[in-house]
Order: C-alpha cells, then structure tokens, then sequence
C-alpha cells in the first residue's frame, strides 16, 4: 500500500479522493490537511465517511507530507504553486487537480489567473495528465497537472477528429454544460438550490479561464499526431445545469472533406482506452451513466450529412473530471493497474 | 369578453393556456374538449385551477366550437388537420398550437411527420403566427399556426443578424436544451422523475422535426427583409434539462465582416417589441427569469473579437414557446392590447 | 392607488412582494429601501421584473417611509423592532413579515431570539395577521405581526379541529417541510444546491424558533373559541426539502371521541375563505397545486378509524407563508376585496 | 464464485443488484431474466452497465436457474410466488425483494394485495430478511422475504425502544419520504419529471400495503425481546420526494416513562451492526450519505424533553431497502463477510 497525502481537503474534490481512495487495492490516505479544520475529523465534515475513515485533518506540514508516496493537490488555484518547491526537492511525486501547473506559457497564466505565478520553474516540469495522450510521461512524472473537467471531455471528444486531420481547426465549437460542483463548496448566493434548481443558464461566455487550456491541448494533440503545429480557435461556452455532478460537451465542427466511418473512426481510436467509451451510432450519452465513475463515453454524428461533425461528450465532473484522473494518473505513475480502485458502475438510476 | 374553446385540453398547453386565460380582461373560455375525459371537472384534472373554473371536459362538436369566437387547438400533431376543414368553413378563428399548419412544403410535413397530411388545401391559408416577423398578417388570419417551441427561441435569437445581413447562413448552429415539459404529459419510461433529475442528455441529434420549420422560418426573414432567398443551413441538436419549463438557445454564427456594435444592432430591432428583452451587456439569461411569462429575453457576445456571434435566447416553452404565444396572437387577431393577460412578471424565485 | 413601501427589498420576500404588487389594482410600490444595494435598480438584482419596475434601492430614510401608505418589513427579524418606533408614531400603518411581534410574551421571544427585544412596548400593540382567525382585528390595525411561513400551514391544519374541542391538545405532532427558500437567499453552503439537492432531512428538531409561535397560536384559537385555555403541546419536526417554495405539514392528533364527519367539518368551516380549499375526501394536497399563490389547501383523514386524525396542509411559503398573506392583510386592512392582486392561478405544472 | 441468477431484472431494483454484484468479490450473476427483454444485452437497457457485464436477459427457465446458487426475483408482487415451489423444491435458495412472503398471515396478505396468494405452503417457511432482527434464522434459510423500503427503516428506527419497552405501542407514528424510484420503473404520468420535480406531497394516507408489514415486525420484535406480544397501532403516512434515491422516516412515540440516555441505549444497540450507524447527538441523517449504500442511518431526540420521543432514519430505498439488503442476507447465507461487495462510501455530493 502506497502512503497518500491531500492538501486542502475539504472541497469537493477533497471528499471524491477520499470515496475512490477508501476501496482502492494499493493505496491509503494517510494525512490529510486544512488548516480552516484542523483537528476536526474527516467523518464529522463529510458524513457519508462515517466508518470509512479515522482521519482528522491536520495543518500542512512539509515533514509530514514528504513521508508520502505521493500527494495529491485538491485546492484552489494558487495554493499548489504556493507549496510545491519543498515536496518536490524532497522527491515525493505530486499531482495537482488545481489549474496551477496546466498552461506552459506563464503570461497566458498569469493574464487569465490575474495574479504572478509563484513557481514559475516548475512549470515546465510538470507533465499534463491526460492518460489518453501522455500515458507514457506519466508514468515517470514527479508532477502531473491534471486536467480540468471542461479541458478533459472537449479534448477527448475531438481527439480522433484532430488525430486524423479530418477538421478545420480555426471554427471550433464547445458547448458545455456543468453541475454545480464544478464551482465548488463555497458559500455563495449563485449556486443556492434556489437560485440554480430548476434553470439553466450561460456564464464566462466573454472568457473562461479553461479555454487557453483547451486550446492548448488541441494544439498539443495536432502538433504530436501530425508533426507541425496548426492554429486552433475555439468558441467555448459553458453553461450552468441543474444537476450535482455531471459534464456534457457537446462538440461542432466542420469536416474538410467527406469522411467514409467516423463512428468507426472514434470506435478504433479508444477501443484500447479503459475509460473511453464508444457508444453505438445512434445512441447518445447521458451524464448520469458516467455518474461516480472515471468514464467518458461519447457519441459522434453527422446530422444530414451536411459537413458538420456533431460530438457528444459526458463524464463525471469530480471524478475523471478531477480526482478519478488524478487516481488514474497515480495508477499508472506507480505501475498499478490503471483502472484499480475505479472499477465500480455507475450509479443508475 | 370574446368566446374562447379549446380542443383537446388535458396536457401541459391545454392547462397552460386555462392558467394564463383565468385572468385576461377580455376573454373566457367557454368550451374545453377532450374525448378521454368527457364529462370530468377540469379543476379534477388540475387541482391548481380548483375555484378558477368551472367548466367540464366535453366531447368536441363542431356545432358548440362554431359559437366560439376563436378555437385554440393544444392537441399533438395530426389532430388539428383532421378537423379543421369544418371550422374554417363556419367562419370561426383558429389558433392551432400544433405542428399541423407550420410547413408551407407539404411534402417536406409528411416526410417528417411520417404521415400524409389530412388537410393540405388550408396548409396555404395558415398564417405563421410569430408576431415579431407576421404581426401584421396575424391580425387578419383566420388560421394561425403557432410556432414550435425551440423555433421561436431559435428564430427570435438570429433575426436581428439575418435581416442585416451579418452572418453566413450555411453554416448555422443552434445547441438547446428544454425543460421536461417539452415531451408533453404521457407516460413515458424515458421522461419518468428518475430517469431524467440529476442528468443531461442531448436526443433527436440526426434529425428533429423542428429542423424544418426552423430552416423555413430563417429562409422567410432573409428573403422578406432582403428581398431575395438564401440557402440556410443550420445544424440544431436539442438537450434535455431536468428541469419543469424554460428553453435555452445558444446560437452560434460566422459573422461575414467585422460589425461595429452588435448589442446595439439588437437593442433597436427588439426596442417596440412588448415580449422581447435585450439584456445589457455582459450580462446572460436564465430560463427562471421567463418562467411562467411570455417573455423572451436575449444576449448577444462576439467572445474574443474571433468573428463567431454567440447569441443566447431563453424562453418559457409552455408560454412564450405554445400557449402565451398562442394568446399574444389572439390579441393581435382581435385588435386587443398585445399584452393582455400576459402582464404578470416571472416568477422568481 | 396606495403608495407602499418595502423595507429590506433584496431577499426573497422583497422579491415576492414585488412581483405580487406589480400587477395589483390599487397598489403601487413607491419606495425601496436597502442599504447594501442603495443606488442600484431593483430590476438588475431581480430580472423577472425587467420592465415592471423602474424603482431603485434607496438607503431607508423615516421622512420617505412615512409618505407611503402602507409599509412592509421584509426584514431578517431584529430590524423591524429597531425602526418600527418613529414609523408608528407618523402614523403610517406598518406589515412585519419578520418574527419581531408575533410573540406577545417579551420573555418568550427573546428567549428563542438570544437577543433583547428593540421595542418592547409595540409588542402589544401588534395584530397577529392571520385573517383566518383574526380578520376584525386587522382591519383596524396599524401594527400587523404576519404569521411565519409554517405557523400559517399548521394553525390552519389544526384550527377546525380546535375550534371544536376533538383533539387532546396535549399531544400534537407537526410534522413540516419546507422548500430552500424558506432559508433565506444568505450565502451559506447548507443551501448549496449540491448539498440540498437530490436529498432530505431533519433540521431544528430539538427546537425550532417557531414553536413558540405556532403554540401561542394554537392557544389563541382554543381560548378563542371555547372561552377558556388549554394547555397546548407540539411536537414540532421541520425538514428541509429539494424544492424552491412549498410548505407541506402533515398534522397527528389523538381524537377525544368518534366524530361523525371530519370531512364535513374542514368544508364547513372553510367554506367562505377565500384562500383555504379544503380537498375532496381521498385527495391529498402537492406543494406544487399553490406554487406562487396565497393559497392553503387541506385534507384530513382517519386512517383505519384508529382515533388519530391526520391533516395536511400545504401553501408557498413565499406567498401565503409571507408576502402574499402580507398583502392579504393589507387588502383588509384598506378596505379592498381581500383577494384583489392574488387572484392569479398556480403555475402548475 | 457461487452463481447468482436474478428473475425479472429489467426494473430499478434489477440494475442495483447488478451494479453491487459486479465488484462482488464471491459471488457472479450468471443469468438474469425477462420475458420482455429477452434477447436483449443488459448493458442496452442500462448503460451504467457497458463494459462490467455481457449477459443478455433471457427468458426464465427453471432448469437454467436451478443450476445457480442463489435465485433473486426483482420483480413485482405476484409473480415469485407463481414461480417458486419447483425452485424451492429444486433445492436452490432464494431471495425474494417482492412483498409475496412478507406477511405471514395469508388473509392479511390477500386483502391488502387484493389477489389470491399462489403458493400458500411456502409462506411459512419463509425467513423474514431483516438481519438486524433475524440474523441467525436467515443463514439457514432457503427462502428469505426481503423487507420493503419502508418497513427496514421504521423497524430499525424504532427497534431499540421496542427492546427495552420504553414507548406506547399502541400510538406509534410513523412519517415518511420516499425518492420516486420507490415507484419503480413503469411509465407513469404521476412519476413524470414535469409532475414530481419542485413538489411534495402525501400518498396512501388511508392505507398502505407495507402497513401490515411493519406492524407484523414490530410485533416481532416485542414478542421476542419481552417473551410476550404486545397490541401495535401505527399511523403510516408515506410522502413522496422530488429525490432518485433516499427514504427519510421521522418516528414519533410516547414514552412509557422518563429514560436516562436514549442516545446511550441507540449507541449499544447497534455498535456491532455493519450496516446501522447512530449519529452523534443532536447530528440529524440526510439521505444523501447513504446514497448508493446498505446503511442506515438513525437520530434520536426528545424535543423539549417533554415524554415524546423523535427518531429520524433514513436508508437508499434500492439498497438497504432492496437489493443491498439482498446481499446482505446472501452473504449472511453463504458464511461470507456480510458487508462483502457493499463496502464503498455513499456518494455525496
């Protein structure tokens, strides 16, 4: 069993470690920090823990955190890069579910995060999580930034499109759609019950902090499939659903020419990929079958034939959104099985 | 107070239009139909109408419709055609809230509908009952074919860029989501409580039988504010929200030059229109902000200048999308105020 | 036309207000008071009422506020207490729909409040404004304390049953749900729509601040209709429901004796209320049949004639659980029919 | 791996049994049926499932399920006691989640299921599944009645004061909620979504058939803790909850005399059990920390201290409330751990 420390583990992300890391075969959280709830017990703050764990939480603390294997950052932007100097001198390998380490380019960072990066060195560092294009550099990662919820179902979603040069790249579309963990466990009258249940709504249309990563990653997956980089522009609109958990992207492009099998296409492309899942033409996804689990399953049509390429794209926001990446990055950062611990269904109904 | 009947009452528009008709100062319905429930108070069928009314369901008789001043029909497509001829014939006016008289193409309705049309000779009578494009054949229709929920979300967010010419009409794209409503009131597994909370789904993504009107209804504002056709192209695929009510439309177009002052462009086209808000900028709509309402309310963005508009237009589906479009045209046909008994504001919470 | 004021427009209740006085007959608001929001348009905070309103938050001033006819407190309790002195002695006539002098006994109150009562000596003067039981007194009122939203469903479930002496007093059970908004619109991440949503508890069981208030009430009306006191004991248990409005009691009590009709006594005695339907026997009331309505609907039942009686009670806690019982109050009190601008039907579905 | 076959796998409790045996690290479903599925592969009804199983439904067939271990039937009342004398003569054991062995007296079971029982002589031999109660009667079982929904949380909620004669049995009320898929998966106009969602309301207020369930095992309980039956009258009143999953039942009794430590005596009655957790004092269940688990969860309070006494307990009505429950009494029944495949935390959020 490998020993595993949460820094900030009192949001969302916080407790998704903690449900996925209580069944996992090799791994156990052995600290778990807040300074807001230090001392308090880990079960008194997330109830449906009661039985599950003993933790408390404790203050951070460099000493402790490097008798870890590995640690996991479940903060808000900014912390990350606050700390991670010392843990990463002391050899122990980390991986960040905040946006600190994701975008190369540090004035792209720093004008869309509005604030001085504070460890710039370690940028170029850290390797992007995403199994389905850099499996092979997380394996030997000391830090892995992990995507963010939106980047994840729009890069996967367009991936074999771009992969196979099948699209114009300069008039892409993402509408997306996410529950209300995306923002987080703050206090906050936008995301009451009675302000977001039974609505629906647009938001960061003007900008959203995820769309220079998301064009990142698409540039990354054109430049690495076919050798020279192209431009990309992406119109990205999220929307605010009322449901708890839960991304839908829904993809628009527009095909350079006419493409014979794209369902078989997107079939080959991740029939190998444990957590990519093909659905049957005609069949399209819904956010709860990808509900508590690592999954992203997508569908992928033509409608009339008319050279526009429709993708469908559904995961779980919280967990290969988030923390079941993060365990799907430490599965294969330590030779494990990279579905251990990640194998459940999803819960439905 | 004019004579209202309504055939075919029992679902979601039926008792949406008894709702919004309870307190209009110049109407009142005296005849309500239904084959299934003759003979049954309709306040047994919907208790939010007990001490609102006191009619009975009845079985339709042209002789009892033909005294009406005005017949809405809330019945699903296919009804409304098979009965019609006679109501027509008596003189009376018809506002038919289904599909039955919206498509001018009689073979593109029954290719769609999968069915042959019982009533092609009045298809070229109906007029199509958007008041923001028809107001002024509305007032002197004898047959208004109401416009279909997403189409009037759809129509209404690209009018403005259509008439001035602004955007490349091939290459269209409209991402919506409705409320639950939208399906109607029949015992479906797939709209069940448990099938549809705490999830999003997009459906009918190959092709939806709003597509055509849709494509019809953008082609006439072209050719009426430009004085020629063009080709429309638009890629539509519908969401379904785990929500009661509301439709959400993000429209995405090319822009074909760079446009000086967009929201402006919308405020002055919209600026008379009783049932049209422009939000000011930066600001999005929420579907809870026309709940229960006639409203449609609208923003507009060019996100990072890249020359795609984004426009997004929220609706009620069962107000503004069927049965208060239905009677804003009602109050066009009969010289009242446009907006009687459509005044009340949104209910928000 | 009255000239109203609301004191504390920014919360739920002001909203309410807004929305029901928007299309009253004989009322009109002319003032707006917040001093959070001083200076900002009351549509920018609210934008259902985009184009109902032209008002603007304006910081409370006693010169302003004793030019209306007629004040609301739409306060979180302590505010009404501290202002309520100078507006009394101008002689305007004041509705409180905070909890500030609805308990007549000072110790009483504050007790529960764990604070000092501001204005001891109106706490006298107050009408409790429930029309049910006290129409005559609230006609002449200046001061009007408006029920709390769960003291009006329970004191209503119970009142026929008290009224005719059929129940033990001394073992009453409330059992009470309520929606989110009942919560107030506080930033506060237990009404986080992902902790409320998709779930159901307790809350306040030990005891809740309107015990009190709901058995000085059940007082009253024993005292009231049998000319003497009886003791009076609840068990009162409120949860918290993933709804948006709606207040559901489900009331258990003993019955002294057989009783011939219960049914028959609910209908009787509510006959003439304009705002209390009683149900047909075997239907029981959904939150959702007065959403947005000051309506309370009620059944009652002997399950198995085993001796206890079980009734249940439902209104919008917005509307007949606050504002719309305030503007009750204020149509008695000004001598207009008492359900003018409360006539519209509950949106449903 | 012993071999599990379930009849009539198509409905909610069907796919939670599938979901909880796919990590089951003893037991594999071998076969499941449907007579109006067959054919069809399971993860095509449920796609939760794709990629955890490849059975198809097939129709049921004695000889294929006499070769499993283990038989559940998922199916609604009526139909596994028309199929169960040869399994039962065929030497297979056999876990029922349908009401058909509940009961155990016959007439009782005819009058609330308004049917003639179809295989009396084996009502006898049933075991009811309430492990907390029957634990050592269900290892041996060949045949085990699973409890309802309701019934597991109001037997184990008033199970400690039952034991130890602290309450007034004969006035014993019981208020509960249910989530709408307690209603299973059949089309339904009063489960849709546009019906349920934003609404609350009670149901089967006159009688309902898990009545003479729980009253037969609260009888059980007396007679077998006090050597001597007691009379029991309950007053059950179900409610129905805008949730997917969740029962929240809120108990109400009259204590026989003042009690030390009611908190204390909940604590020790069930520190051993796996699946029962008492909250700390004044910590009140929601039903989302049991989401997706077998556990219960149980408060106990006496409000004002004044002879009443609270509990509130809540379980996930498909898992400790059916399927969960299920496996829990097969793992009992095979000597295996009897938290086996029902380790993982609820899901929240």
């Amino acid at each position: 069993m490998i020993k595993v420390g949460i820094v900030g583990g009192t949001g969302y992300t916080g407790v998704e470690l903690l449900r996925l890391l209580a069944t996992h075969p090799h791994a156990e959280v052995t600290v778990i920090t807040s300074r807001a709830e230090a001392g308090k017990p880990v079960s008194e703050l997330f109830p449906n823990l009661r039985g599950h764990t003993d933790l408390t939480f404790t203050a951070p603390n460099v000493d402790v955190l490097l008798g870890c294997d590995v640690i996991f950052f479940a903060t808000p932007h900014g912390v990350a890069q606050a700390s991670m100097q010392p843990l990463i001198d002391g050899g122990v390998r980390v991986i960040d579910l905040s946006a600190d380490f994701r975008i190369r380019d540090i004035d792209t960072w720093e004008k869309w995060y509005a604030q001085e990066h504070a460890c710039k060195d370690l940028v170029a560092k850290a390797v992007y999580g995403l199994p389905e294009v850099n499996r092979e550099h997380i394996k030997t990662a000391q830090l892995v930034a992990c995507p963010g919820c939106y980047p994840t179902s729009i890069q996967l979603g367009f991936l074999p499109l771009l992969e196979n040069n099948l699209i114009d790249t300069q008039s892409l579309i993402a509408n997306s759609a996410s529950g209300t963990t995306g923002a987080g466990k703050q206090a906050n009258v936008h995301t009451l019950f009675s302000e977001v249940s039974d609505s629906f709504k647009a938001y960061g249309v003007s900008g959203h902090r995820h769309l220079p990563e998301i064009e990142q990653g698409l540039g990354d997956i054109i430049e690495k499939s076919q050798g020279q980089p192209q431009p990309v522009e992406l119109t990205f609109v999220p929307h605010l659903l009322p449901t708890i958990r839960g991304i839908h992207s829904t993809l628009y492009a527009k095909l350079k020419g006419s493409v014979s099998d794209i369902q078989q296409l997107f079939e080959a492309r991740y029939k190998d990929e444990p957590f990519v899942d093909v659905l049957p033409a005609n069949d399209f996804p819904q956010t709860r079958t990808v509900k508590s689990t690592n999954m992203c399953r997508i569908a992928v049509v033509e409608p009339q034939d008319r050279g526009t390429v429709v993708v469908m794209s559904v995961i779980d926001n919280l967990t290969k959104g988030a923390s079941g990446q993060g365990i799907q990055n430490m599965n294969i950062m330590f030779g494990f099985d990279e579905t251990a611990g990640l194998n459940a269904p999803a819960l439905l109904p």
